[in-house]
């Protein structure tokens, strides 16, 4: 660990080298910067063992430090990772740059053609765990927008993260672009963090990633925008005009095709006149799989000893596990009024066959995505086509749901005219 | 006023009734929205007298107070202003409705269909000074986007204000939108607009419409996102290859078609090849307006007697006064390094004939509208054809530049399937 010991002042000399490197990767054209990310790829594949060694150094020390097995799993770095973090990269420079697209452009009554161009944001600050694979990953979004990076990954991986520095500056150099565009704090002190979210000429944007409690604390002390990804309160509401083979479907998807993503469902909503048809079945399935359910007294009179009941804290409680509370609701109101109240605004679905239904809960249902007979589990970059992502915001400011490039980005006005002056 | 001694319980009520307005809002039909800027309207022009009435209460308050000529005269009602507010009422009856547009839907591999739909940011904060017809300005728009409002107005204008939120309360009623979207605090205390910035359970986002001092002691205790309009240090750049007869216009306009606006030309830069022919053209014609002119020391060279030296501080000072900086640049890469380190991110234009350079400027000048042969005063939501304009942005995050009723919009991602499960 390079030995720092003025975090302030380091800070301020790797803000002020960003911002400058941010200015040279707006103008950067998307030849070089794909250069630079196939640059890197390649750098990191001729370099797999010292990756590796790097690696087993965080490793040994996470285990002396005592970290939980499932710690140490996501802090390894294995031959498929590897492999990943590689495969990613490329399927970056694959992608269209966003930068520079002209749209709108239409001629105004005075004479002059206005319509708008989209630019990088600047400087963007990413804060994030144990998973060392971000490092490469996040630098590779910011790099494809235009953005200069300030990367900060968790203290357990610091061999690990500066080993990926390593590559991704000889690749940024082999492109021609500065090292500086993409800077990997070379500190594990927390100052240093808060020192990131209050330093708003050098840092445009901080993105989190990682628990509740880190984004908590990120939000309560920065200065500059975040780009916030809380949790995910997720529902399906089981209309009465819902098809019971959808219904049945995308229930049990919803809640156990994985049970610790934001997406899954959470809270399972029912029409009460479908509830005795439709309970029994589901619940069988779920229990089959070992899904804890958590009734309301509707509930746990259809489903008996199968059920136990929900509490007042069960309704604004994300699992991320095989826990599932279940709550009878008299009509889609009141199902969107659940929502309204218990939501995280992150995903919400409807199973109807019902067209008026359907377009009243799209309209009213406040969350990143709003679904219609379809999973919760599909709210995510990749498979909204993003073709990459760099979180989930469930804000509603500039970036909401998925955030792929195009959320790194911003749009100016632009005018041209032929010596146009206003009268 | 009303008797108002707790504060936080009076803005939290404020706040739980704005809320549930805002869905309620969300949820209203174009019609509806419209129907109710018209009532509102009307409701103006039918009390007319009652308006002039309260007008007059702040009018003799503030001379008594001893208010500046300059503030009375923003904070009086003309009939010709109450005619404007009115106007302004219906010209934004008649845009289109943001909300609920939906775009980029597009099938993916796993039969999903994916786009996303316009939705309204929820309740929108507005903190604003003295001019009254700013509350029918600022509700208007947000009506019209499906927000709901909670406005903040100056403490001189505090009977008109009143005023003007009974006959928009009487128009939403009549409409049959709730009075409670449109909140107009009935109170001057300062304790409010605090509470305003840090309430993110119930004010989405906040717009304050003042002057710089405002801007930043809101920016500085705010908890929720600020859509912030700093100040304009615009730069027009006479390049080596400019029509020295758009130079001219372009340059003169930019300067003295109004003095104190945001978008007004505050520094010209000109390129060195060119500052011996150009300067003292333009400069007489600024002299005989009475636009006072400070200088580097190239600039003084040419003009002589006809110019002041300029120190550091002018390069970053926004004079909305017959003011004008002026520097002679080697080139454009200097002209848009002068701009990085002093320009606030505004509105910036170049005037040239060559292509490449053209190209360059509109892709490297970092301001909200980059302009090419344009005067900056062209920077507006009206001659940028949004209709209407809430503010400007300086920032780069959510929405820059002139901010429409699109930047009070956010958007959601939705999904059709038909009862899809991910694999």
């Amino acid at each position: 660990m390079t030995d720092i010991t003025d975090i302030d002042s380091y800070m301020t000399d790797l803000g002020k080298r960003a911002r400058a490197a941010s200015r040279l990767l707006a103008a950067a054209n998307t030849g070089a910067k794909n250069a630079a990310l196939h640059a890197i790829a390649d750098d990191l594949d001729n370099n797999r063992d010292q990756l590796i060694t790097e690696n087993q150094k965080d490793m040994v020390a996470g285990k002396e430090k005592g970290l939980d097995a499932a710690l140490l799993d996501r802090l390894e770095l294995t031959p498929g990772r590897i492999d990943s973090m590689i495969e990613g990269l490329r399927q970056i420079a694959g992608l269209s740059d966003p930068i520079g697209e002209i749209f709108d452009m239409n001629f105004r009554p005075s004479g002059i053609q206005v319509g708008r161009m989209r630019v990088p944001l600047g400087v963007v600050g990413i804060i994030y765990e144990s998973r060392p694979n971000v490092t490469a990953d996040a630098a590779a979004l910011c790099l494809k927008s235009g953005n200069a990076s300030v990367l900060r990954g968790g203290s357990e991986a610091f061999h690990s993260n500066q080993a990926i520095a390593a590559s991704i500056h000889r690749g940024l150099e082999s492109a021609g672009l500065p090292a500086d565009a993409v800077m990997v704090l070379e500190t594990t002190d927390r100052a240093a963090v808060t020192s990131m979210c209050t330093m708003p000429d050098y840092i445009d944007v901080i993105i989190p990633r990682g628990g509740k409690g880190l984004i908590e604390r990120i939000s309560e002390v920065a200065r500059v925008p975040v780009i916030k990804h809380l949790h995910g309160v997720c529902h399906v509401y089981i209309d009465d005009d819902a098809d019971m083979r959808k219904a049945f479907d995308v229930a049990l998807n919803a809640k156990t095709q994985r049970y610790g993503t934001c997406n899954t469902m959470e809270t399972l909503l029912v029409a009460s006149s479908v509830a005795e048809q439709f309970l029994p079945e589901i619940a069988a399935a779920y229990l089959e799989k070992g899904v804890e359910l958590r009734g309301c007294d509707k509930t746990c009179a259809i489903l008996q000893n199968n059920c136990v009941a929900a509490n007042d804290e069960d309704w604004d409680t994300e699992y991320l596990a095989p826990i599932l509370s279940i709550r009878v609701v008299d009509d889609m109101q009141q199902a969107l009024d659940h929502i309204a109240a218990h939501g995280s605004q992150h995903t919400e679905s409807i199973i109807t066959e019902n067209y008026s239904k359907a377009r009243v809960f799209l309209r009213d249902a406040d969350a990143s995505s709003v679904m219609i007979n379809a999973s919760t589990r599909f709210a995510d970059g990749f498979e909204y086509g993003l073709g990459a992502e760099i979180g989930i915001s469930t804000d509603k400011f500039h970036a909401r749901g998925p955030v792929g490039l195009e959320g790194l980005t911003s749009v100016k006005f632009i005018v041209l005219g032929d010596g146009h002056i206003r009268q």
